[in-house]
């Protein structure tokens, strides 16, 4: 099979070769205010924040207002961002990147950079485009340059028609016009709704839509039907005729498109420049266009800024290992995804407590000062009885919306399970020593303390045998239908809890708690023996026990008879002996792994469980239900390594990520430039659609990637010592190299598997060390190591 | 110009011939318990109850769900019902009826009808397709049929494949399979949700969309993504290939495409024909599958009971006179119109207590126990107090919506107007006597009691002008930042009032409570006596005072100078003296009316007035600001009648028809099959877009047409002495005739103007009668009337 896409320039770009073999593959860029996913094909799906989420390109319809959706169906009247190319001597017309007249260029190159997307398209011999996007850093603006090259013996006569559609705007009002002043195109609205008080909230909003250009049009057309005609988006009317009209949208679609007439002579490149996004009035749109096209090099000093800001996302790990597409993703693609996360809180104002905790986790390997601020945010929204909220708010104006309405029980658990690794990189234990405020209380107690209280919660909602409450949800499953009578618990929560138990305890001791330390390993030994007691199954444990009494996750079920999450986080908590270990992975291996990896659940329920919940009714193979959910298989390789099941892990890792092969291209329907919250699963009686990518790169996943590269394959996690070594290398490795920024210091490490060496040996700058540690780190300093390991053959060590 | 559409069948069905010219026209079909708009072109929009409005084929995103807008923008993936036509032997592709292909047919009829929906296309020397859209009585279902006739001299080879686009149906489950069981293609969804109490409120909704064929298909398709292609919707790669794929859709858009291939013999003719719509399971497909295929007959059975089911909306007027369009508008569709809303209360579980109350005045002319039965329940909802509530509620599960959380100071006004117009055509006093709960009260009172509190209600929220509050709003404006503060009040409600009570007065003294009818009039006079103080601005009254105690709607202000409806209805109050009955009738038709009609304010506000509020923000010309809104022209319809301005009266009838002329046709949009509730307005400032219809069946407007028709243009309204005649026909018409039902007797009536009659002189079975009245009216019978009227010149009465 032809090859579909590679990384180029170290990785930090990856280009795509066809618009048709993959149709949904995108790419995303943001910045502090605004992001922007955009297909190859030209279709896009971007929001801003003021304060909510905002769109300023429509669909031709109302659009309802929801959290992102996995698997967006693009159509033809989708949101995009297009150039229509006519030939004015043949009368040909293209467009650019590839819809709406999805005409074949001869040469095809969609293009994901760090701070760019861009399209190389040779339309015909001697006619090159090129079709340009960047962001700014702090404003919801979209740069877009069309470079337009004529390489061939005859000059060529075009109409070049940048083509911005901007959709139902508003049922109240909407318009627009050409402002000859600006160069701009401006579409109005107004924001529609029916009680008074709205009014005053909705007074600010952007609620205009411009398309700035550099350059004078000759005609433009701001009326989306007059454009189209009779002729339909892939042939327009407006375009067959030589001008546009120049008319106006008055309450009907608007669209943004203008013409340039252009003669290019033999071996003539022409730059347009164009930036479009959402403004509140004209005044704006004039100081736009001052800031961007205020000088020749405003554009592109805008472009570097822009760039700068994404390379604030400085990876703590750069990897050098026989895995060029890890070293690929690793080096140049993780650390953005991961960044972004904790950049923007998922461009939300209340992001989900787990996901804000977990993002900020991530942050720690990246900006450990936003992280801190994170968590005494997260803290500060803390309730005195220890109880976290289910979402995090993040403006004063903010509200919990969607599933953040439905209370969860598991919320506390990942305070302790998110700071370790921050305290782990850091070592600033001087946080657990800041004090803070409650939700309920103004009264400032030390981190540590509220972290105290949040165990105690966990204790306290937990029944008689000592098994947590599920109520109407616990992490990552809509199964709220298990517990909502008071009953029913969470197998997977008394594990958790129990593991957040130990993770405190260890923590506790660190600071020299020793009796509070005893007394959490007691509660967790506590929980740990009842989920053994009333949850193991004989080969694997089960996920719950329903309000009536019914343990599920188990055997004797025929639909959803094993879930992921306990096996991963028995393996965590401590609650598995070695010979449940070794069953519970045959259990995983025979029944969730598939090619595309590993299911959170399976069977996938193909019916309403109404002991279980809203999961059992999501499409089998989607989302949560039987899914390749990358999260939970996140924590699965996470508990792997904390197991040293190091092959096992590298397998879960390498199928997290589509790989430069074709077919698993296709199958996944994308660029290898994030990981997707997950991939479709029920692998055995779905297998047409198994594997494909959710296009989601909203995702605690990749927080828990970064965690198990350092904790795990590279083994390069700090502590209160230093930095201590312990990798975890895949036996096929004989060698890797990482650069591992920690503390200020940069460790260039050398992993060497070495025939004659039974125990790893660390070298540093040279000389034999007596411990896999190095301690009294300096910063700004650099350090050479040098870790030998043995070689593993398939008997184990030699 | 070329003739656009015409009446055929004596009015009861009009033929549109170009699917181009007037892209959004369409026609509208309902049951008990759906509504189905039908665009020429193919386009769709359709809703069903269970109990809150639902669709069943959507658009291919997330569509928001809401009231239903105006001027519904369509585009390429809207909803719609096409049949793809391709030719086996040239290869050539048509859509029926004309999207998405847009290949122009050799001839184009749309044809509304009654009772179906029919397009008739000849698509090229000798091949003629028909494509017909019926109901059932009391089902969602749609009954598709498609013949294909072949004239030409040879046999013709095709491939027909219906396209019943299914779309979006829900992130959370979506699918499509065929089932050849059944012959059908079902496509499944769960209704979103995210709490665990709306499983049980959705548990029972129709998530199917299924396509029922009678012949099994040779080959179908139910994946949308697989059907287009890289073709499009405009030539399907599906469709370019000899057989449809039959695939499946899992989680992704689902579409119902099948395919026939049949080779046609000269003058050979086939029918096929197709069930749509929602379903609860499997087995109700089965079920429907037996009633509308089980007999050879079923089908047409059923489109047969579905004509009987629209002819129960039979008129109470049938006119003949010198207008034919109005003849056919009147004899045919107003009723159908009228009945629809009180049939089906426009498809809303709590239709706003103003528009309840209208609609069953209306469905008084043709359903009084229907009108009867809505205003007891109205009442049953009445507070103690006499405050009405904003909306109706008639389901146990129903919820006051969007603007019905707003609340609303006029609904009292409604009742004795409505309710007279009942009284006048049943004589049905005993209503009055009917004893009726309250919503917070279970103790009975008489409706009269009701009205008295609803009138108690009125006088009580007045400020110390003797003006009323508008608070957050009043009828038909959004205007609901004038009064929000507690001080701002409303002219128009103010003088509302003051017609109610003076209605209200009139019905006590036919009850012989004289007493209270005093009281009453008394109260009307000091509103009045108030608006004439506070609100005459010397040539037309203002429309209300602000909070800040600024008058608005008068001559100092540059935008919203003038308002339509105080003007109306100081002449149903009486406010208006005769002088400033000149005056203002005189500044409406100098600042109000337009070629397309009289707007309900001018000039249109072009920016938020904080004073004012909503209406002031809506898009110039469209829906209330400044938009030709119908349901206000009818009420200046109806004050124009009660102030004998006949032939102004017959001028704005004229204008909310679009006419036979084809130029006018062009410009509204539409087919003349209903009173859409507005046209554009801003005729000055946007003259392009001024006359376009809405395209939205609801609205208040109809029965108020009927009520002038009846009480003003034909003069044949009910009293308690028997049926009393006084027509004011335009002065141009030199006679009429009607046929009146009333009181379950027919009343054959020739109005005629002749030379040497003075006044009116009135024929009863050739006997001239004393009085212009009809008494001890007999069920059944037949009169016979003439009623002789003087001719009027341009100088006045001859």
């Amino acid at each position: 099979m032809k090859k579909l896409m590679q990384a180029t320039e170290n990785g930090q770009r990856y280009e795509l070769y066809s618009a048709t073999a993959m149709p949904q593959a995108a790419a995303f860029l943001w910045n502090k205010v605004m992001m922007i996913q955009q297909n190859c094909r030209g279709y896009a799906t971007a929001q801003f924040m003021q304060p909510e989420p905002a769109k300023y390109a429509h669909a031709p319809n109302l659009e309802a207002k929801t959290f992102m959706q996995p698997e967006q169906p693009y159509y033809a009247h989708h949101p995009g961002r297009f150039v229509y190319i006519k030939d004015e001597n043949s009368g040909e017309i293209w467009s650019v990147p590839y819809e709406p007249v999805r005409r074949e260029a001869q040469n095809f190159v969609f293009s994901a950079g760090q701070s760019d997307i861009r399209w190389q398209l040779t339309l015909d011999a001697g006619l090159t485009v090129e079709w340009l996007l960047t962001l700014t850093p702090d404003q919801p603006l979209e740069l877009w340059q069309l470079t337009v090259r004529n390489d061939s013996a005859q000059s060529r006569s075009l109409s070049l028609y940048p083509y911005f559609p901007v959709g139902y705007m508003s049922w109240m009002n909407q318009s627009g016009r050409y402002d000859a002043d600006l160069k701009a195109i401006i579409c109005s609205s107004v924001t529609p709704y029916q009680k008074y008080p709205d009014y005053f909230k909705n007074k600010f909003l952007k609620d205009k839509t411009f398309l700035l250009a550099e350059r004078t049009p000759d005609f433009w057309e701001v009326n989306q039907q007059h454009f189209e005609g009779q002729g339909g988006l892939h042939a327009p009317s407006a375009v067959q005729q030589p001008f546009l009209g120049c008319g106006d949208s008055d309450y009907e679609t608007p669209a943004c498109v203008m013409q340039y007439r252009v003669s290019l002579a033999t071996g003539q490149t022409e730059h347009y420049r164009f930036v479009f996004g959402p403004a509140y009035d004209k005044a704006e749109v004039a100081q736009i266009r001052q800031q961007v096209f205020g000088t020749p090099e405003s554009f592109g000093q805008i472009q570097q800024a822009y760039a700068a800001y994404v390379a604030q996302a400085v990876p703590c790990l750069v990897i050098d290992t026989p895995d060029q597409e890890l070293n690929n993703y690793v080096n140049h693609w993780l650390a953005r995804q991961v960044y972004y996360h904790g950049d923007v809180n998922r461009l939300t104002t209340d992001p989900q407590s787990r996901n804000y905790l977990q993002d900020n986790m991530g942050m720690s390997y990246l900006a450990p000062a936003v992280a801190r601020q994170a968590f005494l945010t997260a803290l500060s929204q803390q309730h005195l009885s220890g109880e976290m909220p289910d979402g995090i708010l993040l403006h004063k104006d903010a509200e919990l919306k969607y599933i953040n309405q439905v209370p969860h029980t598991d919320q506390c658990v990942w305070l302790p399970v998110c700071i370790s690794a921050y305290l782990a990189e850091t070592n600033d234990y001087a946080l657990l020593s800041e004090k803070v405020a409650y939700k309920d209380s103004a009264e400032l107690h030390t981190v540590a303390e509220h972290i105290h209280r949040a165990m105690g919660w966990l204790w306290l909602k937990k029944d008689e045998r000592c098994l947590s409450y599920i109520e109407q949800g616990d992490w990552c499953d809509p199964m709220n239908m298990v517990g909502y009578k008071g009953k029913g618990v969470s197998g997977w929560l008394s594990l958790a809890a129990a593991y957040a138990l130990n993770v405190w305890a260890q923590i506790c001791r660190d600071l020299n708690f020793h009796q509070q330390a005893a007394l959490y390993q007691q509660q967790a030994s506590e929980f740990n023996a009842a989920v053994n007691q009333y949850l193991w199954d004989g080969n694997w444990y089960g996920r719950g026990i329903t309000d009536d009494n019914v343990v599920f996750g188990i055997s004797k079920d025929t639909e959803g008879r094993i879930y992921l999450n306990p096996q991963s986080w028995a393996l965590l908590s401590g609650a598995a002996n070695s010979e449940q270990q070794q069953q519970l992975l045959k259990a995983v291996e025979q029944q969730l792994h598939t090619p595309y990896g590993v299911q959170m659940l399976a069977p996938a329920y193909t019916a309403m469980r109404e002991d279980v919940g809203r999961v059992t009714q999501k499409y089998p193979g989607s989302a949560e239900n039987g899914s390749v959910y990358n999260h939970a298989a996140a924590f699965y390789l996470f508990a792997l390594y904390q197991v040293n099941q190091a092959d096992k892990a590298y397998q879960v890792l390498k199928q997290m990520l589509p790989s430069d092969d074709p077919q698993d291209q296709l199958q996944r329907g994308q660029l290898p430039v994030f990981i997707p919250n997950y991939y479709r699963g029920a692998y055995q009686t779905l297998p047409r659609t198994a594997g494909r990518s959710s296009q989601l790169f909203n995702t605690g996943t990749v927080h828990w990637v970064y965690r198990c590269l350092v904790e795990g394959l590279f083994g390069v996690k700090g502590d209160q010592q230093g930095l201590t070594l312990a990798p975890q290398l895949p036996a096929s490795w004989s060698k890797a190299s990482v650069l591992r920024r920690f503390r200020g210091a940069d460790f260039h490490i050398r992993f060497e598997r070495v025939a004659d060496v039974t125990a790893p040996t660390l070298w540093l700058d040279g000389v034999q060390q007596a411990e896999l540690v190095v301690r009294n780190i300096t910063p700004g300093q650099s350090y050479q190591l040098l870790l030998q390991l043995p070689v593993i053959t398939s008997e184990g060590t030699v």
